[in-house]
């Protein structure tokens, strides 16, 4: 089961291999949006640059890993997570990522001492591989959303931001791809904080899924392809979000570029699309005044000190 | 007097104008620093990217501004900061600034609609131009560390610190450049945490002040120029750091730079070398099993997200 408790449970098995990210209060009249307040997550601060970890280790400490060690298919940071998982825990790993993977996460892979194989033009090609090595070697699948224990452990993003932000919010504010994080969230709170799902119009997973009433296939483009394009969301996250999530909002990728500008103008803090998505969600209007935000991976390759 | 009290009470002064930037605990292992917990108080994240605006905002409150308003020199990041702080409050700011300011800077205080004059190489030619300028125009002169409002503003990044930590560290280590946040910083502790200065060698601003036992001259070169390399250390910071400062810690340009690219790497945070001095100081040995680093700065063109 995907509650509460569970995630409580699992946040204590996870937290001493995680950062505990802070948040930070913001004037919405910074980012334009008036007499907003904003309460941003930076989960880009996790190890490896994304939140991805928290289930990665909630998989890995849940499980016996047997000698072929685990497995991985992935757009990209959930790879990268599942490698400095392994690595931390000393077990060999082997990751499935498509071509569209961009390099910084391809490059962390193979820094974190992972087998990685570059297979297939999208998430489902490499998520086919990995199931079939799975099946033949005995690794351990680590699912990028669709296993409970990878919802528990991205769950714990919600117990967190609750823990920092006790008073409430009107909103909170989270990226959508496969739905990982957004259902554990979810699941965290319970329907006592209204829970927005933010996607790129060009990769609506759960869009699609709420008007179909079940986890349907969308496109899977736009700018934030590497993070937010699987091919549809999980089996386990949808009824948690049918139940818990409010709405779902879709941005451009001009939004999100936009959204990745500013926060860098006015935050100083760098976003990869995917990380920015929430952000750019946000300032649409009408989510109230004290307004959540996961910000939720910062993996680009737009930071080079080489030029500075 | 610069104190716990007046720090306090400025602090109530500022604080609806100011970030409270949050604090994040990371493991020294990732960084090749074993066994060492490391606190990171992020100020890059401050309004303009870093901790000016807490000084720039204690000036202002606690004077009558006039009809000339206000006029700063700065290498670049109190200029930021005083000229964001008259738009915010709707005076009128001119600001000196040398030539070594990086454009970065000088596109920010255009951008927040003060006037700029860009004179003189090193921070003290500005300096002499603004002090000019305000005994002309009876504008107000804020300076960028030798006021005493500077000081108390400042101070209040180690009252933040103190909530956010109140466990303690063993050390806290903060960059200096004129002076003004570490002194206001020792203040704000009165050596209940050892507090560490760490300067550019090619900046030793401080190190030498402890040597003579006074502010003298110093070399002002190096990667940090731009935020770290005035002539010397104000008079009103000196006492305090005369008392209160354990020691000073010089760090190489190269160690900043590998600063810079460890904290971008593994904590995706995105510094200028003033920024990360503090954090290339705590790399070296000997600071204790928990350490305190102020990352105190975030304005670089290092980022382009047109290349990612």
């Amino acid at each position: 089961m995907v509650n509460r408790a569970a995630i409580r449970e699992t946040y204590g098995c996870i937290r001493p291999y995680v950062r505990r990210t802070p948040t930070i209060e913001v004037d919405g009249d910074d980012f334009g949006m008036g007499g907003v307040r904003l309460v941003l997550k930076l989960e880009l601060l996790q190890h490896t640059g994304s939140f991805k970890p928290r289930g990665a280790f909630a998989n890995m400490l849940a499980h016996r890993i047997p000698a072929a060690g685990v497995v991985a298919a992935s757009g990209g940071n959930h790879g990268v997570a599942v490698a400095y998982a392994a690595m931390k825990l000393g077990e060999p790993a082997r990751i499935f990522v498509p071509t569209v993977a961009s390099p910084t996460k391809i490059e962390r892979i193979r820094g974190y001492g992972a087998e990685l194989v570059v297979t297939g033009e999208r998430y489902a090609d490499a998520l086919a591989e990995s199931e079939r090595w799975a099946a033949q070697s005995g690794a351990l699948a680590v699912h990028a959303y669709d296993h409970e224990e990878t919802l528990l452990g991205q769950g714990s993003v919600g117990l967190e931001f609750e823990e920092q932000a006790p008073e409430g919010v009107d909103a909170l504010l989270v990226a959508v791809g496969g739905g990982g994080l957004i259902g554990g969230i979810a699941a965290w709170y319970e329907g006592r904080v209204p829970i927005v799902g933010v996607e790129p119009e060009l990769a609506p997973t759960l869009a699609r899924a709420m008007e179909a009433g079940r986890p349907v296939d969308a496109p899977a483009g736009g700018i934030a392809a590497d993070s937010l394009a699987p091919r549809r969301v999980g089996e386990l996250m949808f009824p948690l979000a049918a139940q818990w999530v409010e709405r779902v909002v879709l941005v451009s990728d001009e939004e999100i570029r936009a959204a990745q500008e500013a926060l860098w103008k006015t935050l100083r803090v760098v976003t990869e699309p995917g990380g920015a998505a929430a952000f750019a969600g946000a300032r649409r209007a009408g989510f109230g005044k004290r307004v959540g935000v996961v910000v939720c991976g910062g993996n680009t390759t737009a930071v080079d000190f080489g030029r500075a």
